[in-house]
């Protein structure tokens, strides 16, 4: 991220350097501890799956809602929450990859797809197959058991863990929650706009934007006041967040994604795009896209149909005007907010990229 | 179970119930939590996992160990980690069946299973199967992020959580890597005896006796030479329960199981049992007990050919001589170790139904 920084404003950038080295040390201890019993090595593949990208937005707006409610305690316990974070991300993301039979995240082969290529022979395809799967759901366990281990590496006190762990519960909770609806909507032919915002909500408004802030937030000592004005900004930044993800998912660049903007489509993603462009469709428009969505083996002529098909009914530029709408209502709570300065423009700054971003 | 019990003796009977009635109780906090929120219900398929069966075993080892230990503090914390070790037991078993692809548990279909079958129309074979897997994968999350919960709702003080998290971050790594060794070596036409004997480490030993044991005790304040005490008791034993588990995997009564024998050989389980089969049967009897391993298919027919073979090349008494050989010394280790009798006594109750046992 490039962003032209005051001399009190907080440098992004830094804060996910530091995350990233708060997890390469502790996965090196694992890696140590391993090796030291003779274990085989299920830590690098959990430190490629990191080192291969990603955002670091949930560890970034835990560390920004830490410094809206005062920065208060030691700045090592935060930054132990923010890897926390990012490592129980690591896990959903591993995990949904598995459910998705999705082959490649982050431009590299899945962990599943990694393992099934190295299961030596006389394994068949679907000996290596379930090998590989079994060894990403593992390695996924491992990343979320991980993950409460890092939080407490960061030595919180009784009370700053009294305050965090129920948030961190209930996070935990809803983004399961928020996964389930999300496979049982996959490949619905009926998926109303409603219940495909309700997706959205538990998947990324509350678990990528609302809970991170606020567990960063209380870590702090934030008021209830607090937690929920960051609320009231973050749950329509989340929204908007995530129907930019979808409208990239079908119309991205796949250059820049590093992953073909073809996997929503083959999957049949339940995404408000998709709900709106059925909705919208006339009868033969409909029944042309229903064939095309969630066929595994869509080619590249098809995708571009369907994406015509979409642009037809203008459910991607509803879906545009869905994400000026959220963002605006966010920078509006945003507004009524009185935050420390360095913060509100931290998280200005992540609202406008959340929305005009190319991957 | 049932036992001649003195007056002074643990009932494990009510332990068992007491835990049980901890987790339902949480369980249901859950549930009117979810539907409060309008979620879809994923508590019952836990709960009714949990009423199926199972030894509680874990659970009943924690609270032994408590008692082993002087049974300090609230006993409501004590019920609570064995409540914890029973979930985190649910997600681990839910997980394994999704990863070994086995159609039933404890009798009944296992939850991928179930949640396929309920998959509706329009969806494929297919699509039900990987709606099954993911919803089951989902379920188990939450059993493993719940447990957690569990623990902290008996309210156990920062002392006793700095005694327990450090075994508990142990066992959950240490099952983890066990599940993966297992996982590898499953299939593999040349396990060593060696190998099998580090996986039944792991995954049964560490996990299922001497981690539960140590826990209960440390919860109680037990001195590192209590802790080391019980590993010499629990290691031994936890291998000879787990060499008769393979046993019965192979050999015992289906009925009484609640599932066909023929689970391990469709698998190729990688067990001490096989191994030693393998590297006792001359070129004719393990090229044939080869061809049987890990046949998806393998019928009755041909699991009692397998099961003739192993016989003939006297692994099955050579693996009961190992659980005795393991269950004396376990008990030697007992008698080695000074515990409040009515401990001691629970302890070689539940070393003899640990071995000599028809489920």
């Amino acid at each position: 991220m490039s962003i032209q920084t005051p001399a009190s404003a907080l440098k992004l950038d830094e804060l996910k350097t530091r995350v990233e080295e708060v997890l390469t040390t502790f996965l090196a201890a694992k890696r140590l501890h391993g090796a030291a019993q003779g274990r085989p090595d299920l830590v690098t593949p959990i430190q490629q799956f990191l080192d291969a990208g990603g955002k670091r937005l949930r560890p970034v707006l835990a560390l920004v809602g830490w410094h809206a409610a005062g920065a208060n305690g030691d700045p090592g316990t935060a930054f132990h929450l923010a890897a926390c974070l990012e490592l129980f991300h690591a896990f959903a993301l591993i995990h949904d990859d598995v459910m998705d039979h999705s082959d490649t995240r982050r431009g590299r082969p899945t962990i599943h797809q990694a393992f099934a290529r190295h299961r030596p022979p006389p394994a068949t395809e679907a000996q290596a197959g379930r090998f590989g799967e079994g060894a990403a759901i593992l390695i996924g366990d491992l990343a979320l058991i991980w993950s409460d281990e890092v939080l407490r590496a960061g030595r919180p006190t009784t009370v700053q863990l009294s305050r965090m762990l129920p948030l961190l519960d209930e996070m935990r909770t809803e983004v399961t929650y928020g996964q389930f609806l999300d496979l049982q909507a996959t490949g619905t032919p009926n998926l109303s706009v409603e219940a495909a915002l309700t997706i959205i909500r538990y998947k990324t408004a509350k678990y990528t934007i609302e809970r991170p802030l606020q567990l960063g937030a209380a870590l702090a000592g934030a008021d209830d006041a607090l937690l929920q004005a960051l609320s009231a900004f973050a749950l329509p930044l989340g929204e908007a967040f995530q129907l930019r993800d979808d409208l990239l998912g079908v119309f991205g660049d796949p250059a820049a994604m590093g992953k073909p903007a073809l996997d929503d489509l083959r999957e049949g993603k339940a995404t408000v795009l998709i709900a709106l462009a059925l909705e919208r469709a006339d009868h033969a428009q409909a029944a042309q896209l229903r064939l095309l969505l969630g066929d595994r083996g869509l080619t590249e002529e098809q995708a571009a149909t369907a994406r015509r098909l979409i642009a037809a009914t203008g459910a991607d530029r509803k879906v545009e005007g869905m994400i000026t709408e959220r963002y605006d209502q966010a920078l509006l709570a945003l507004e009524k907010t009185s935050l420390a300065p360095a913060a509100a423009h931290a998280l200005r700054h992540l609202a406008d990229s959340a929305v005009r971003r190319r991957t």
